[in-house]
């Protein structure tokens, strides 16, 4: 496992280590199988990246249609900046786009997307409104930069497409305009988070899921059906 | 486990070996304890099933009023296509006819049956409409054929019965109506899916349970007690 | 473990052997730690027994205030049908006398009684009226001499009380007068149910529980705080 | 693992051996483990603390801003009655002061600091009131010193802050205005419990969060979004 001290070293002289991406690439596939477990990654959903090198930028992520549940090393990609495949067998993911827009505008290490229950339920039922605001949970502090349980986490909600030149566009839109925002939502689809690295972007994972359970289990409404 | 590639290729030729059939029923007695663990086949509900060869027609299936989480090799019974034992010992499943009408009707490799309480909370709602839709969603990607979020799958819902002839026959006429359906349910009893294999049909489950999951917590209202 | 074959044959013979005695123990062991992890058996809540032996009675109990999800088998005791002592250190449960109702009444092999949230929830929703019926679901099967979907099993709910003689005395009367009942509910405390051995126990249990959150989560409305 | 016996014998001769500091240490890092599992310290939520000494007081307790499914021995740090770090290395979290106050106000020998969805979402729903009763269920026999179900818990919710020298000084009124409490919780934050030792707190949280969701499934209705 990469430790977040060990990554952060390497991220301050820029020099990867061959070892640096193998722990990375074990972090990632050991990610998928906790996340699986979690309910957060079922069927072929989620994917999962980290920036292994800054300059030029690589990026391993997951390949695409896979068991999360179930990967194997050689099923995380490495891409580049374009979202190219460098190195490994498989298709990187259409969502490819998303986690390098997410990359270039946060300066993130890591980034995770996961669909749950709840945030699918309470994308749909804030999509029109373009989002939500969370406030007022003392969980709220484990995000990175959090000092206050009276922080207001906006949480944007885009719509859905397939069209992923367009999403990436947008997602790059939305982090500028919600320079704060630690994560966002697609409609009917799922959370986007990330962090300077893994580890802290799946504790991102947790605590935004943990918040949106909270949330949908007081506000999700039983719709006519 | 029969990796998915092994079994396309068998399906293929035509020609299963006998370590195809092992790993089959390998895999089933572990689906069994995983979906057990998963809440889906509780007390002795649930039956799986998968062919192990085309011409004739072999279906290897669990057998009846078992504990699907403590499943041994030998429980796994092979029959034929008219649901006579072949090899194994044990009665197989009434339901054997419901699985062989899907493998008929669908040219399904996989056939599995489960109990989950959102399945059946929803089976028993929208039993007398005879079905609902599931749209919107990008986790309906993961259903085999389908591209895109937009797509509504209809989930036909069809009275339960003692009577497996009758409803067998039920069933295909269902499967017949509703071509593009991954799936149906029983009311008040559960969920059917297949694939071509057991990992897709076991995706299949994964997809269908999450979503009925979302729809469940968000449509179904506190009814009358 | 003691499989039921095994057990029948020694319950028709009535020599039950040390052997025996030592699985139904690791058993009960094994029962105690799996129903913790699946919150049945939180805090020192639940008891489990089983008989060892019919003439004259012996029967198998955990002892009381016990973490149920880290048993000893020196922490099941062996008391006889007055609820006395005979092996084991440690004080047996106040509810010894609960179960010895439950074995004279049914001929029972084993008795498992759970606190669960819908069952909690449940019990206490219909305390007043003295308990509900659960019906039209296949999961009803599972129950042992159910054959159809459309039995109505009744659930007896009885007030909870700590007078343990007088509370045995109720769930004697309880039990002849519904003779059909698979287990009943002390209200806001539990579910008591049996079977001709622990693995018929146990399934109950997880069909009861099953059903309890099906029903409970469609019928368990918001109560005014 | 520190038995209740070993502990009370210690407490009783105020010898504390450094293989008892070890043992308290090692559960410390289990139950970390096991509530992070549980949902019940996600993020890098939760504190748990024992007491190792008490003349003069030392307290083991988890150090600041670290995943509490992945403790090591070495993060759990000895602090003194001040808070003052003696041993360990790493920051205390902030909310040292709250352990210690429950610990001089009830001479406990272990705090547990939980957060989980369903002590936030009734801690919100009670602050104004500052608190609440729970009443009535048999689950309530295994909190320490209760001996029937007709008890009746008061739980405490007090506003949340961070100023933990003011949250402290309130901590300590509100434990001397309910002198029977074995609990509170922090509004929007999440619940504090406490017991002679580790095994008698752990029972008080897995009692408490029991009946803090039955209690949030009858009486949680759903807010306006």
């Amino acid at each position: 496992m990469a430790s977040a001290n060990e990554q952060s070293v390497e991220q301050t002289t820029g020099v990867f280590t061959e070892s640096f991406t193998e722990s990375t690439i074990a972090r990632i596939v050991g990610i998928g199988c906790e996340f699986h477990r979690r309910g957060w990654a079922l069927g072929t959903s989620g994917n999962f990246s980290a920036v292994i090198a800054r300059n030029p930028l690589r990026l391993a992520i997951t390949s695409s249609g896979l068991d999360k549940g179930a990967l194997a090393p050689e099923q995380i990609l490495t891409v580049d900046e374009q979202g190219a495949v460098i190195d490994g067998q498989g298709r990187p993911s259409d969502e490819t786009k998303l986690h390098l827009a997410v990359v270039r505008r946060r300066d993130a290490g890591a980034v995770l997307h996961t669909h749950s229950v709840w945030s699918t339920i309470l994308s749909e039922m804030h999509a029109e409104r373009g989002g939500f605001e969370i406030a007022g949970y003392e969980m709220l502090k484990g995000l990175s930069g959090v000092r206050t349980h009276r922080h207001r986490e906006r949480l944007p909600v885009l719509a859905n497409s397939q069209d992923m030149t367009a999403l990436a566009a947008e997602v790059e839109t939305t982090l500028d305009a919600y320079p704060e925002a630690h994560g966002f939502l697609l409609a009917g689809h799922g959370l986007y988070t990330w962090g300077r690295d893994l580890d802290e972007a799946r504790r991102h994972v947790e605590i935004l899921e943990f918040l949106l359970e909270v949330v949908g289990r007081t506000t999700a409404g039983v719709r006519k059906s």
